[in-house]
C-alpha cells in the first residue's frame, strides 16, 4: 500500500489530502457537505476517475445523511438531486457516472423504504466502493505486473497512482505489482501540463514510497523514447469505448504516437468501472475543456500574455496505438470489441 | 519588421531586451563588458541561435574595445581569450562559434594591425552581423512565404522570432513574410517547457505584432492535429548538420513525429550560419543538458519534490522527418547533403 491516504470516511465527514497543494504541503482536508464534496471534485482537490468515482459516492452519502426528512419518496428525491449535483461536476471520467449509478441501485433495490436505514446503507456502499477501489487496484497490480520485465524503465504520464485511486494505482499499481514480485523497476514520470500531476503527484508519490522517478517535462518524451531509456509506457484511463479507445489526459495521445514509432509497448491500466460498455469509440467521449488560466498561470503565477488559449483536459487515443488493457480480471488486447465484452460475460 | 528590439549596439554598450522577464516586465538591459554579456548569453537573457550570434560579436567587440594595450599581439592574445570565453558559454547553438570565427578572420584579414583601428572594425563587425542578420530573416521569409498557403494555421515551437534574432525571426519570419505576401495565418504556439519560450516570448511576440496566436500546452500537439487545426509545422534550428539533420529545442522531435504521423509537413528555417559543414549528422551534435531547476521550478515556484530530473536543452530532428529546410537562399528538400552543400557553393 502507499504510505498516505487518498480519501476516507471519518465521523461522517470525507477526508481528502489536498492534491492541489501537493507536493509542498501535505494537509488533509474535511467535508460535511455534498456541495464541498462537488467543489473538490470540480477544483481537483481530489481527481483521477476512480478516485472521484469514490468521492462522488461519499459525497452522495454525505448529502443523503443531511437529508432531513422521514419520508421515503421525498428523501429519494433529494437524493437525486444530490446525486446530479455530484455527476455534473466533470464530464469525461466515467467512474464518476458509475458510482452515481451504483448509489441508485442501492436506493432503488427494494432492501428498504426506510430512510435511516438507507443513510446507513449508502454511507457503507461508500465506503465499500473505496475498499473495493483498492483492492482492484491490487488485482491490476498483480495481472499487470506479468508485462512488466525486471530492470525495465517504466514511463507514465499524468498521475494514476494511489492518488488517483482509492489507494495503490491503476499505472502505478502496475509498478507497484511488478515491484511486489520482485522486480526492479524505474519510473520516468511525465510533468503533464498545465495541472502538473506528473511533477506535482506521481514524483512525490513514488519519492516517497521509494520507488526510483526520474522527472521530464512533456515535450522530453520522443527525445527519452529515441535514445533506448524507455521499455515500455503504462498510463490510466478516465474513460474506455468498448472498442477500447482510450480517454485519458491531454498527452497521452501524443505519448501513443511516439511510443508506437519507437516500437514501445503501450499499456493501459483501468478498473472495468472505467470501460463505458454505452460508449462505441473514443469520438462519443465528451472532453472537458478547463479554464484556461491553468494554461496561463502556474502556482498562480502569469507565464503568458493574454491570447487566446487551448486546454483540452483529456485526449483519446486510438485503440490501435494501446499494446494492451489491464484490468483487474485480465489483460485484454485487439480485438478489443470482443476482449472488452468478455469481462463482463 | 517587429515593434521591440531584441539587441543593439548603443554608444559602446550592448543594449537587449531582457527575456527572462518578457511577457510580464519589458525591460531593456546595458551590458558594459564582455562577461556580462558571456553571462547574459549563458542565463538566456538572450537565446535563440541567431541571436547569440549577434550577442557574441557585439561581445567580442565590447572586451576587444576596453583591452588597455597598443600592442598588437598583445590585443590578438586578449581577444583570443574574450572570444574563448564567449563561446564557451553554450554548446549547441553554432552560431556562436560562427560569430566567433568572423570576428577572429577579420583579425586575421591583415587589413590592419592598428589596435585602435581594429577595435573600431570588430564594433563595425558585430553591428554588420546584426544588419546582415535582420536581412537573412526577410529573405528567409520571402523564401519561405511561398510554402505557406494563404488562410492556413501554422504550428510552431519554441520562439524562433524576432526575440530569437536580430529581429524579424526565422520560424516567425517565414509567418512575418507569408503575412506580408498578403495571406491570412493564424499561429499556435506551444509552451515550450522548461522555458517556456513559446508562452512567455513567441505568444507575447506575436500579439504585439498583431499576428493570431493560440496557445497549448506541449502536451496537446498530438492532439490539435488529429483534430485537423495544424496545415504546417515551422520551427527554427540551433545546429543543423551538413545531411539535414536538425538540433533544436526539446520537443522539436516529438513535435516531427507526430507531424509525420498525421501528414502534416514539417518545415525548419534558419539561415546557412546555421548550418554546421563540418558536423556530418545529428549524432555529432552535442546536446547541451541545463540545470534541473528549470524543470522543478516555475519563476521561482518550486512544483516538484527532490527528485532525478533530466534536462536536456535540445534534441535532434532525422533529416527524414523534416519536409524542408528553408534557408535564405533557398528552400532545400531531400537529398540534403547535396542541397545543403550546393547552398555555398
Amino acid at each position: 500500500m502507499s504510505s498516505f491516504r487518498t480519501i476516507y470516511w471519518q465521523d461522517n465527514k470525507v477526508v481528502m489530502i489536498d492534491q492541489t497543494r501537493l507536493p509542498n504541503e501535505e494537509i488533509y482536508l474535511e467535508f460535511e457537505t455534498y456541495e464541498q464534496v462537488a467543489n473538490a471534485i470540480k477544483t481537483m482537490i481530489i481527481r483521477g476517475a476512480p478516485a472521484i468515482g469514490v468521492a462522488a459516492a461519499m459525497g452522495i452519502a454525505l448529502g443523503a445523511l443531511k437529508v432531513n426528512t422521514d419520508d421515503w419518496d421525498k428523501f429519494v428525491d433529494e437524493v437525486n438531486k444530490i446525486t446530479a449535483v455530484i455527476t455534473a461536476t466533470r464530464p469525461t471520467a466515467v467512474n464518476l457516472f458509475w458510482a452515481g449509478k451504483r448509489m441508485q441501485r442501492i436506493i432503488n433495490s427494494g432492501e428498504s423504504r426506510n430512510v435511516q436505514d438507507m443513510k446507513e446503507r449508502l454511507v457503507k456502499e461508500g465506503q465499500d466502493i473505496l475498499d473495493e477501489d483498492i483492492a482492484t487496484c491490487r488485482s491490476i497490480g498483480i495481472v499487470g505486473a506479468q508485462l512488466i520485465e525486471d530492470n525495465s524503465v517504466v514511463m507514465t504520464h499524468c498521475n494514476a497512482g494511489a492518488l488517483a485511486t482509492g489507494g495503490y494505482g491503476t499505472a502505478l499499481g502496475v509498478i507497484r505489482g511488478a515491484e511486489e514480485a520482485g522486480k526492479k523497476i524505474k519510473v520516468i514520470a511525465t510533468e503533464t501540463r498545465p495541472f502538473l500531476q506528473g511533477a506535482r503527484l506521481t514524483a512525490w508519490e513514488l519519492d516517497k514510497d521509494g520507488i526510483p522517478v526520474s522527472l521530464i517535462t512533456d515535450n522530453m518524451v520522443g527525445h527519452i523514447m529515441s535514445k533506448g531509456m524507455v521499455d515500455a509506457v503504462v498510463v490510466g484511463a478516465d474513460r474506455i469505448a468498448k472498442n477500447g479507445d482510450v480517454a485519458n489526459k491531454i498527452g497521452t495521445y501524443s505519448i501513443s504516437v511516439l511510443a508506437k514509432s519507437h516500437g514501445i509497448p503501450f499499456y493501459v491500466a483501468a478498473p472495468i468501472s472505467t470501460i463505458d460498455y454505452d460508449c462505441p469509440d473514443g469520438g462519443s467521449i465528451p472532453i472537458e475543456e478547463r479554464d484556461i488560466n491553468e494554461v496561463t498561470h502556474i502556482l498562480g503565477k502569469k507565464i503568458a500574455p493574454d491570447v487566446n488559449v487551448y486546454n483540452p483536459a483529456f485526449d483519446i487515443t486510438p485503440n490501435a496505438n494501446v499494446s494492451s488493457i489491464i484490468t483487474e480480471k485480465a489483460v485484454v488486447s485487439d480485438p478489443y470489441l470482443k476482449g472488452l465484452s468478455d469481462l463482463i460475460k
